[in-house]
């Protein structure tokens, strides 16, 4: 198995209304208006937007119905991005679950909670690199 | 906010036995030995095990114990590469929750579930290009 990941499904409970949260963070996708599955284009992978419950079939699991055990994060160049980053989100309808701060690893961070429950660090790592793509090498 | 992902964690019970798991499906890192975070660079992006107690609590989310509506692919270039990584798997110790069927949009596909829970779908989709790089473009 190579050492990669292709796509990354969140399960959402109106798939519009997630849509217009990603959009209202200046994400955009080729997807039809009335689509019941939308993809993004988010560097070399792709971030998709599905029904939770056929998400949940689809993968084989049952739904326990909250958080479970993954956190995406987004890295940035500077902590003036990671505030511009927050203060952009919370207008857009996401919860401050963490203000930003620094962070025990030397970094500066905050977390947002998506209006489905997803978590997202968004962060500034000083011993991170981000390419000009905006891939990040460790 | 930019279309991307920079770092995807997987909360886990124990981190060197996740470790051992995709350590067992070929992936690496240069992590040491009993460190209590692992990361492997996937591509453009990093793959980190962390104690899912921990990632909850940085989250500022509860843990819902289950499966909390996030789902990873892992595209692969042929339908015979499917049923090997899956194979692989078994063998590592994943449950295969959907063995490999060809799917309603037109691929082939099949289902793991990683010792901690996590589902990876692992498919081939004629319609979706993989770089040599190993991203994916839409």
């Amino acid at each position: 198995m190579e050492q990669r990941i292709s796509l990354v499904t969140l399960g959402v409970a109106d798939v519009r209304r997630a849509r217009r949260f990603y959009e209202a963070l200046g994400w955009r996708s080729d997807a039809e208006p009335d689509s019941d599955i939308v993809f993004f284009q988010a560097g070399g992978i792709v971030v998709a937007l599905w029904s939770r419950a056929e998400l949940a079939s689809d993968s084989g699991v049952r739904d326990g119905g909250g958080w479970g055990g993954v956190t995406l994060a987004h890295n940035v160049r500077s902590r003036a991005e990671v505030d511009a980053v927050l203060s952009q989100a919370r207008i857009a309808g996401a919860t401050i679950a963490r203000p930003a701060a620094e962070t025990f690893w030397g970094g500066y961070s905050g977390a947002l909670i998506d209006p489905d429950g997803h978590p997202w660090e968004i962060a500034h790592n000083p011993h991170w690199t981000i390419g000009g793509d905006g891939s990040i090498s460790l």
